[in-house]
Parts: structure tokens; sequence; C-alpha cells
């Protein structure tokens, strides 16, 4: 099955998944440089959140977010079915458990577009399957301008995230990778670089030692 | 300086280089994949080795080696001008301490077409420094088609090459990274992603700390 394998090319030599923690300040490039990761590589899926908050028209159930009550979150909640999970303004999301599990197990990957916060629930619970990656504008001028350039907000809801943005910030030591956004182009090739690499690194090692024992008996035979 | 940043775009950055280190039976096409690495990629070079041996007519000095005499071999080896050195039927081999040292310290990298005996010595001397890839074929009878392809050896040489293979691969867990070479264009992919991974890596956090301090002043300075 190749979906177990590194590639389509190592079918044989299976790897456990990687969950891909991407955080970053709002502007920073973060959902450009993640949907590009799902649209250009095989084997990673994003991680769909719960969330108790309405449903936006553009919003579709199951792709942005899985809509569902309190009462089922709390259910999630409080059987332990959820990775991570934060109220904001009222509203509670999380990360369901079983998906991620079964992601792994079969060798895909898993990205998560998550806070410091939920990266630091997942480090506590499953970190030797995360890496993560914290994403960083080239200045605050260049943060400032790209949130006016997207013309999506307010000018009180652009202060507002720019004073966020400071929090989010100040949390990058706790990555494993840190990106400085200058060009996207290359800070995607870099991305890229860190899943293909981290992808070499979960290869199973037993697996590997069954391929190199079969090489080894072929070169045996062919020297005789 | 750009030879001392992670890149172009970030000069303010700097890094120490990283000694890469690709090890393979020949035939597996570690020379194929270094030559494209050397080529595509800045900021990178190849370490020139020291040798007694005579030179062939096809051999330029400087650049497939240094041509050395006995004695001035054994001067550089007895007062550790040397990372790495061998005697192979009657010739020495040695890698020079001195460019190395200077590229590192300037933020390049140094890439080492080297066997595991070689690598052993340099994981001895610079283990922080080192990042190892060893490349594999993807079967006994692909090496051997690989070496028959390229027409260069008689029957008996190709026969000595294939147990000297098996020595060799023996020696693939003492590596940071293995790659089954079945697809060159993969495998050079996944070279290149090891290597941009690993400068990610080697960024000097203290500068990435200098960095994200102007960055949060710049955001107070915007935001109050």
């Amino acid at each position: 099955m190749a979906a177990q394998g590194v590639g389509n090319e190592d079918r044989a030599i299976a790897r456990r998944g990687i969950m891909l923690v991407v955080s970053s300040p709002s502007g920073a490039g973060k959902t450009t440089l993640t949907r590009n990761l799902i649209e250009t590589e095989e084997h990673i899926t994003l991680s769909v959140s719960v969330t108790t908050r309405v449903r936006r028209p553009s919003e579709i159930d199951g792709v942005h977010y899985h809509f569902i009550s309190k009462r089922q979150f709390e259910i999630m909640r409080s059987s332990d079915q959820l990775l991570e999970w934060a109220e904001v303004h009222g509203n509670c999301y999380g990360t369901p458990r079983e998906p991620v599990e079964r992601a792994l197990a079969a060798g895909r990957d898993v990205l998560f577009d998550i806070d410091w916060q939920g990266a630091l629930q997942l480090y506590e619970r499953m970190r030797a399957d995360v890496v993560s990656v914290f994403v960083l504008p080239p200045s605050a001028a260049e943060l400032k301008a790209r949130l006016e350039r997207r013309a999506e907000d307010s000018e009180e809801i652009i202060a507002s995230r720019l004073k966020n943005a400071a929090e989010e910030i100040a949390h990058w030591p706790e990555y494993d990778y840190v990106l400085v956004n200058r060009d996207l182009d290359k800070s995607f090739t870099r991305l890229r670089s860190i899943l293909t690499t981290e992808r070499l690194k979960r290869v199973n090692r037993a697996d590997l030692e069954g391929f190199v024992g079969t090489l080894l008996d072929g070169l045996k035979a062919i020297t005789v």
C-alpha cells in the first residue's frame, strides 16, 4: 500500500506518520504555506478541528470544521477524545484524536494549523510524533502591510491582530524550526524540505534492516 | 556577506556550516548525487583530499586531489592537519583540516565523498558538525547492472567492487540518514532536503533572538 511507504518507490519500507504543526501570527503567511503544502504533497492531510461556534455561510462542515454542539464537545473532551482544545470568546475548539492516530499508524502525515497553546498540548501528549515550525514575518512593518493589503479587516481588528502577534511570536523558542518568511517560494521550499527530511527520519529502522539483509544476501549470491 | 546567511534573504541570521558526509558502495549513485548537489546548491563546496598517489592524466591538481609527497603527507598527519586519513594499496589519502574549519566558520557547507572509515574519523573529531547520509542501491542485481552499464571496469573489478559493497553497506546504521536510490531525481530531492533542513537547524539561535527582539520592538512601536 503506497500510503505506508516513504514514497511510491519505497513501498517496502514503512514509516509512522508525522504531526506537522505550523504556527505563526496572523499575516505571516502560514495559511498560504500550509495550503500549498496540502496541494503539493501526497500522504499529508489537514487536521479538521471540531468547534461549537456557529458555521459561517462560507464554511463547509467537515472541511473547515466539524460543527458540533456544546454537549457533544463536552463528551469528547471528558472522554479524552481531544488531543488539544481551547475556549476562545465563549466558543470551544478542539482536535479529535481518532483520525490523527489512524493516519499516523497508516504512515500518513497530519498538518496542524494551530497556535502555541495548541502546540504545547500536542507536545505534552505526543512529543515524539510532532515536528513544529514557527513562521515569522520579516519585520513588524511588513506584517502590518500584509494585514492591510489583505483588506479583510478594519483598522481596529488589524491593531488587535498586531497585539496578538507579539504574544504569539514570544513562543518561537518552543518550536523545532523557525522560518523567517521573507520570500514565499523560498519559505515553501524550506517547509517541504522539513517534511521530506523528517519523513526520512521516521523510516522504520527495523524495516530498513530487513531491506539491507535481503540486499546483502543478494550480493553474497552473485559474488560467490 | 551572503555566504554567512541561511540564504540571500536571511543575511542577518548567521549559521555555522555543515559537514555533509555522503557514503555508498561504488555504483549506488553517490557520485552523480554529490556532483548535482555541488552544481545546484550555493554555499557548499566539495572537500578536496590530499593524496600521495601518482596523478592520472585525467586528473587536475587541486580539483580532484591535492597531489603531495609522502614526506608532506607525514608532516600533515603528525601535526594534526588531517581530519581523517587512510592508506589504500600503499597510497595515503587524507582530508586537510584547515579549509574545512575556515568554511564552517564562514557559514559555508563542505561535502565529503568518503567511505565509512573516513566518516567514523570525522565523527570522532567533529560529530556536532557532521550530517551523514548513506546511499543504498535498490537491490544487489541493480547494483551489478549499474556497474556493468558503466562499462568502465573488467568483470574481475566488478566482482571485487560487489564484494567491497557488502562490507561498506554493513555500516549503514552508523549514518544519520539512509537513502534507497531507486530513482535518481527523487533521491536528489531528498538529499537537497536534508541539506536545506539541517541548515535551518544550524541557524544561530542567538542571532534569531536578536531578530525577534527587533521584531517585537517594532510591533510595540506600531501598536502603541
